[in-house]
């Protein structure tokens, strides 16, 4: 009976949320537990099974790492910027389409869902170009080539209209291609909000390794449990959201603000099923943003 | 994170029951208290949100029993059998189909479900006939005319697949049509067995006021938890099932032996969210019935 | 010979009403007569099969008082208006969706129709809220609670249309529920104007017990063949229509200026087959109201 | 009032007919006179929209005939027997599929029906072969080659489906044509009945200038209103069918033997809408035929 | 190897043209030769085949004039204009849509397309009104009656959707019918360029015996490859464009102005292939006009 | 004009492959080559823009050694046959699904076509078990464990027929997934032949280095242009079948024999448009394998 008390208390959620789309953007540092790669695979099934349509992204930080030293190859830095050259995306492709792709698709399936990896080049979803840099040097602006590093032109929804309309769940690596053919790797944050956006999803949910936007970084108690748009903005001009954290309340304000998502969420992927806690019940578990 | 692991604990049964039809049987006495009431109304819109199809069979008794009382109306007998003659009829329609139909689908509705009341009669879903009923007298067959009381001919599963195929909750009342058009009253419990037949229904579920099968009537702890069809033969043969419980495992039996019906489900609708015990537990909490 | 005329007449009736809908109130006191109640259905049935989509909605009136005094139940009055309590409420959806509901189905269905009998509970199909009413006493605008009567919110035609195109006939009873699941009875008249704007009908046709508007309301000669909604706002300053006609033309009116229904029909249901006269000639038997 | 009977009447066939096939011959000798065309245009448009799906086929006899003369062009024979050349089946074409065709469409279009005017090389839907024909001639059989006669390989119905479903009325001229694209004349009779099987069609209706099969051939009151398919057969036997009226029963028999017509109605097109009063009524005006 | 050049090179003009409706209209003198009408039947199967949408338009002319010679029906003029009596109008629709038109279709077969043979008046699909002509006389404006001579008021696209959505092509002949079902001849050119702007075409080709405009009339080396609307209408100004080149460029005008087609092309029928060496090839082999 | 020839000697072959399924596999040792590689993407977006359906299986053969080198792995060997461990599994995929089918899906775009890269993972396509390996030591059987080594349980082809009907063309990685979610590299030849054999595909095309089966290896002209299946079990058996077309012939055989595949062609890569010489030729360029 406590049971089925659980399962009514989710009730309002799942009525609320039916046929709606969630984009997950499902992270590297997330990503290195078995456990919490169990959790999060484990609940985007229980997610598509009570009626809504999760649509996952994700990116690869640590692993590509990984394979580039044991590929012997040295990162490469102009002006003390990364540059991504033709060797180091075929790495980048390699880990994140042959691998870590393929592995959430696996554990999707192991828990009973229907999942499709995608590249972003597959079906041209992820349309890109190449990402244009400027850097001062001697008080003028100068380019610097990051070589095959992308930014979005545009989302193609055709081919994950069908998948979602199928049942299926696309599971996105971002890759994009330009008009010749060309590959790009792009941030996968930002992906993840330009393909929530182009679907109009209901919720944009970007797991990582942290608890939420806090007032003390050092303090998981000071989580912020819902902020708004203007909220997140002042934090920023007030410099408390730093470091890694700054792109990705970026993408979210873009969700928000021009893209008509709902609500973003930030979460922890460690604490286990944190996915369905933030989701299915008032409380939640991590910051939830929202345009007012 | 409990909360979570309940919602997790629920999914193999989620995903087995997916797009199933359960056809429940809604009784006369298991909905007089308000609190049952509300339980059973919210585990079926719990039931649709989670992916599974209910259809809902309703009987009537007491209530039909106090409205023939408000109406003056006396029960009438012939050889100690009960007599439905139109009047009767008439009142027996218009509680069935005119008040707890009404109720059942305002309640699910209040709930967030989606529910069309239907008599049998509309979209002659319920093709009936007059009931024949013979008696012994005097040593020789002999036939008495019970008035109104049919049974069925024919389920027409046309409007039922319809409103299913579009997100419906249909609720239906057993009243039958012949082909003159003229109206029955029928066993609904049977009904609901021919109704999960004819729509080939993964279970049909009977929420009575009793706990289910038990060796010893009076001492709930004796309930059988999981039965065969040849173990409730055997009950039969032995005595050991008795009075109303009768007609429901007959018509469980028919509906798992020709109808294609994977199980069957006594329940008391009494015990708080019975049906989503029953349905997402192990261990459940009526008796189930399979066919081996 | 003669009868191939008689169906070739009909002929450009039948091509201008192809596909369209019908709106046909069919009301309490048309009822009474066994005959009257059998051309009604029986017309219907052919409207249906020449490719006229007829939805019905049906009052109760005369059944209602019969089945209250049945009930030993006393109508209550407030400053001289009758009070819906909740008893009566339940006594008025027993005999509309219990009673008469089922009696025009069965009776459609001997004609060889399919109708789908539905209390507007049934899939939301009239959202309503409670009617306020206001009287002037001692100078004073004073609100009279008369219980459970409500007005139209919102007509969902999601499920009418289904069962529309799926070739069924729809017959709805006038009860509401409100957005928190209580049910309301709403006048008969305008919940059939209400359908018929939500539904863009081509006519909405009121079947009483007159012979339409009459210039002397003694003598039926005087009927009014065509009537423009100006000419009836004339003839209701003039107070030329009394009574009861005047909540029916006034749903008429409202009808036609917004809600894009081509022509009312008022015509006498003791007529034989009034029905298909009024539609199928040139002359009519009733009172047709155009905007223009 | 008798208007409104008349419908009624008519109201069991139009249920019984509704979205049946009727393939209906529409022959040369039935063609001449103005207001028999127009009778069986109208005819034909009203069968469309009480819910009969018709399709006409036609001949041309006497019209061929005077194009042919006008043409200058002399009927040949050899042993007897007429042969069509290349240049009489030009101006066979012309006349079936560039006049008469289009005589039947512009009429049905007038009466508010959408007709579509095709050769039977159209869609393929008449797969022909050149028709053999052996005669006697000093006591051997001898192969006369009559020309560009043909008999039909095989009826696709994929294009007339296609129509049908969409609310057009095929009205196809007997033309064919061979897997190598060359085209032949065939009996409309003939095509008419092929085609009637092809579609599984309830009634084939060949209307000719006479009253249907009469005992004595010269009084239309020996009409026989009913004969199965073995009373036609002792007929022929017995010579009481004779000339042209014995391709005809031929084409019937085939229709009701082997290709699923439920009956095979002989009218006569001169008499006033005979079409309707054949159909809707239960005398009937010519001769029907089934299988049993 | 060859052979794989030559498709690769005709993959960048299948791609741009995928699913693109062509209306092409095949005139009377282009149609004179065996093997100019085969070419241009081939080529309209391979465009089908690789995702082309091809609609016919066909004219008749030197062949009506033959027919009516053979009729012995005398050319009559009013003022120097020819008249279309009811007797030439039948001898014009029988020689347009009951041989040329059928010839077509005949040989598409042969080819191995699927055409459906049409009149304009099947389908409504060129509903036409009378043409009126005014000339000057004695310096009045008098009306000539050309008789049935008409213009197109609409293009009713439904049936020509339906049969290109099922991968029929169509075959249709410059027949116009009016409201009251009387027909009309049209001029096949102008019918072409009203059907290429109701369907949206891409392209309008007009097949003549001319090799396209050209600067001088008798030097084919002077043919203009690519002209604006501009262009043409300066060339007409300048008196250039003589004879029956006039009203295809006018038609032209009109559908690449106010009909939404992207470019019409002009060219000789009697080159072998002419159709795809235009469409598959930069260099092409008649005139192009587009808007700019 | 010449190049109109060539495409009219084209169309019997896109008529007779219209809408058919081709699968192709497309190996690593023809994929070393740039041309090669454009070619063949170039090959395939003619195919599928003249109506046939291509899906491509991928291998990857020498990338594999080569990655593998570059991560430090040393190939393992049980008794002489090659180990896959789970790393290897891992380049294997990294490879396979991030490599190769990434490069054919950028070049099919490149060239016009829309392409989706896919593991067998995904959708569960390739439905994979351990592939059990016996040899012989010492007289006895023993079993030999490759690792990660997999064969085709069943091949599941919703998701391919999804994305097929919405013109994608598949980019197959031959990777399968067992029940529990493990991953197995599978041989990409035998997989084709499934996939082909699942998808009932008319054709099945390996894509290799050498020009087919030749009588004598060493000389291409002797290479066989067509073979049935009984000629090649003979030539197998005769022993002029070797290495490894050994196991290109065996699943030719099976899909020809049991899968319903037409035809199975085997041919080189590296001439220039092999595909399309194949395809679109009488004599084609490789060797044509079918049933009979």
């Amino acid at each position: 009976m406590n049971k089925a008390k659980v399962l009514l208390e989710a009730l309002p959620y799942i009525q609320k949320f039916h046929n709606k789309i969630f984009v997950i953007k499902y992270g590297g540092h997330a990503m290195i537990d078995e456990n919490a790669k169990n959790y999060t695979a484990q609940d985007i099934v229980l997610l598509k099974y009570v009626g809504i349509k999760p649509v996952i992204v994700h990116g690869g930080g640590p692993e590509i790492n990984r394979a580039m030293e044991k590929f012997g190859k040295k990162p490469e830095f102009i002006h003390g910027l990364r540059v991504t050259d033709e060797e180091t995306l075929n790495i980048v492709e390699m880990v994140l389409t042959g691998k870590i792709n393929g592995e959430i698709v696996s554990r999707i399936f192991k828990f009973g869902g229907k999942a499709v990896g995608l590249s972003g080049k597959s079906g041209r979803i992820i349309l890109a170009k190449k990402k244009r840099k400027f850097i001062e040097k001697d008080g003028k602006k100068v380019e610097v080539d990051l070589g095959r590093v992308g930014e979005t032109v545009e989302i193609n929804t055709e081919l994950l209209d069908i998948l979602i309309n199928n049942n299926y769940i696309p599971v996105i690596s971002p890759i994009g291609i330009d008009e010749k053919g060309d590959a790009y790797n792009l941030n996968a944050d930002t992906v993840a909000g330009d393909i929530a956006s182009a679907l109009k999803a209901e919720k944009l949910i970007l797991i990582t390794d942290v608890d939420g936007i806090m007032e003390d970084i050092n303090d998981p108690s000071t989580v912020y449990k819902k902020l708004t748009v203007s909220d997140v903005k002042r934090l920023l001009k007030e410099g408390k959201i730093k470091g890694g954290m700054i792109p990705k309340v970026e993408c979210a304000i873009k969700a928000l603000e021009s893209g008509g998502v709902k609500s973003v969420h930030i979460i922890n992927g460690k604490i286990p099923h944190a996915l369905l806690v933030e989701i299915f019940t008032e409380e939640g578990i991590g910051t939830m943003i929202t345009k007012k």
